[in-house]
């Protein structure tokens, strides 16, 4: 038996954990966690999870915590086999996760994995890093961090990975390194991720629930089980997008069946009422990962002339709400408001 | 000079109170205004109203001040000339304003002006007083009560009154009806109300106003000054929905030109950050106007064929967010809660 592979995750919330968690479980892995906000809490008291998968975990502690991203010569510590990005991304509110992780970065050794949403997020990375495989992980996992350090698990974890194609490397070593990728993370049993060696239609699969339904749960503020309730909502909005979504990802050569429609849309259960990602960041006043989720499926599509009205709205609804975001982080600056109950 | 005109002005919010001091500083008419929430402080205190074109005015008080509807004949009240309604208008959650003025009404005597934006609002208070005149007030007026009986007024006063046609009613009666209340209405000097034979031009045209930035502001929570700030909101949002608006608008006779879009994205300077009704609406957690804003103008168009891909969007969300706040309000009921963490 190999050694276990050293793998360094970054962004642990909701999806990172129970990726640690998995990860540590099965045996193959030693991961060092990057946390921010929560890092005086785990590393006092770990986190408490309540999972679908996993039962009641108490005091989960990944096997190192660590509060910055690791600098690999600087520390002079091992090279990562393995870096998993679940951050959010943001390529509007730099830094990007291609600057953040440089320092925890071997040349040509280390695989960067992300297991992060939207279209065409491998494509920096590679550009930074053209030695390194990059990986792809889409991952259908409701899991939130409900208060600090503390995990509800609630929607089976469902994985699946391959890897983004770059030109300069090959394609059997970057299969092989997806495979590798997989039995390391479904070594614990609890969740059996699935080689995908067409990460394109993965990736727009799971847009049709992104790209749709979480963008418009975050415009409504209606999660998955209420925008099943209200009216019009699916007929309105939700579908006339999957089918956007469907007709730009044909357009690209993925033919997603006509049946995950419906698929998506039941994906969480009505009483479950789980609010999506983009939901909980417009609750929360974070920024949302609008650009790839709908930005880039928006160019693909229109790129090959597909009409997108209904995601065109969206997208621009969304933009405008970023906007507002960053008025309220400080990030932009407004002219000073003006009396005008007084007339000059 | 003639007796003063006996007015019932219902709803007596932002534009009611500014109408309210416009009708009696002209000391044409006397006021009878049905308060709800603010009855009690504005019995004891008046309002207090801080106004672009009436300076600053403490104790404000209409004529009389009522709790509830009059009932003219129980009460053996005089008729009312005219009732105002300037409350909102929410088609899909009872009671409608037809069936709130009923014990006022004078049949064939009382004229009822409907103070109030969108489109078809009419209908109903033809269909249940066929032998009143309804008019159509289009106010542009920045008016807020920003604190219980506390108005705030910083965007000049615009109205235009004309007649809604009732084929039972002679045209030039209507029209009369409707010159008259603007002579009671303009008589104190501070706003002049226009005489508008074309009812349906002036209610399209405030609708590029009230379906786009209004109903954008409401969805994005941006103020009419910031959504000319905001990246890309007025060139994928405003603008296209205005087109349509125009476009519906000119398949229904009434020729919007092109020079009033940017009049209306205007109209409203960026330093005054102004609210505009339904974005004030959702932060108070109210029901919108959307119906009759958006609904009935997307009805009208597609009626005519007119593509309106971004209007059919915005009432998309619209018609959820009112869903949410029905649901808020107890008025819908949705299935419990079930604890997905454990499997079955």
């Amino acid at each position: 038996m190999q050694d276990k592979s050293n793998i360094l995750l970054i962004g642990c919330g909701g999806i990172g954990t129970i990726t640690a968690l998995n990860l540590e479980t099965g045996g193959k892995a030693a991961v060092t966690a990057v946390l921010r906000s929560n890092y005086e809490h785990v590393k006092a008291h770990g986190f408490s999870i309540k999972s679908v998968d996993h039962g009641e975990v108490q005091e989960f502690r990944p096997s190192t915590l660590r509060k910055t991203i690791p600098d690999v010569k600087e520390e002079s510590l091992p090279p990562y086999r393995y870096i998993i990005v679940t951050t959010k991304n943001y390529p509007d509110v730099p830094p990007t996760a291609a600057e953040i992780i440089k320092p925890a970065v071997t040349p040509g050794y280390t695989r960067i994995v992300l297991i992060q949403n939207g279209l065409n997020i491998e494509k920096p990375l590679i550009a930074a890093y053209p030695d390194n495989i990059v990986l792809s992980g889409v991952s259908f996992c409701g899991s939130h961090e409900v208060a600090t350090g503390k995990i509800v698990h609630e929607d089976d974890d469902e994985l699946y990975v391959g890897a983004f194609r770059n030109p300069h490397l090959s394609a059997d070593e970057e299969d092989g390194a997806a495979q590798e990728f997989c039995q390391i993370y479904g070594a614990g049993g609890k969740c059996k991720p699935e080689f995908n060696p067409n990460v394109g239609f993965s990736r727009w699969r799971k847009l049709l629930y992104n790209a749709c339904l979480n963008s418009i749960c975050a415009i409504t503020d209606l999660d998955t089980g209420r925008i099943q309730l209200a009216d019009g909502a699916l007929d309105l909005l939700v579908r006339p997008a999957m089918e956007e979504i469907r007709a730009a990802a044909k357009a690209c050569g993925h033919d997603l069946p006509a049946e995950l429609v419906d698929f998506m849309i039941t994906m969480d259960p009505i009483t479950m009422y789980n609010p999506p990602s983009m939901q909980v960041d417009v609750r929360k006043g974070r920024f949302t990962e609008y650009e790839n989720i709908v930005g880039e499926a928006l160019n693909e599509g229109k790129a090959r002339d597909v009409p997108m009205p209904t995601l065109t709205v969206l997208y621009g609804i969304l933009k405008a709400m970023q906007w507002r975001t960053k008025e309220r982080k400080g990030l932009v600056e407004i002219p000073a408001p003006v009396d005008h109950t007084v007339k000059n």
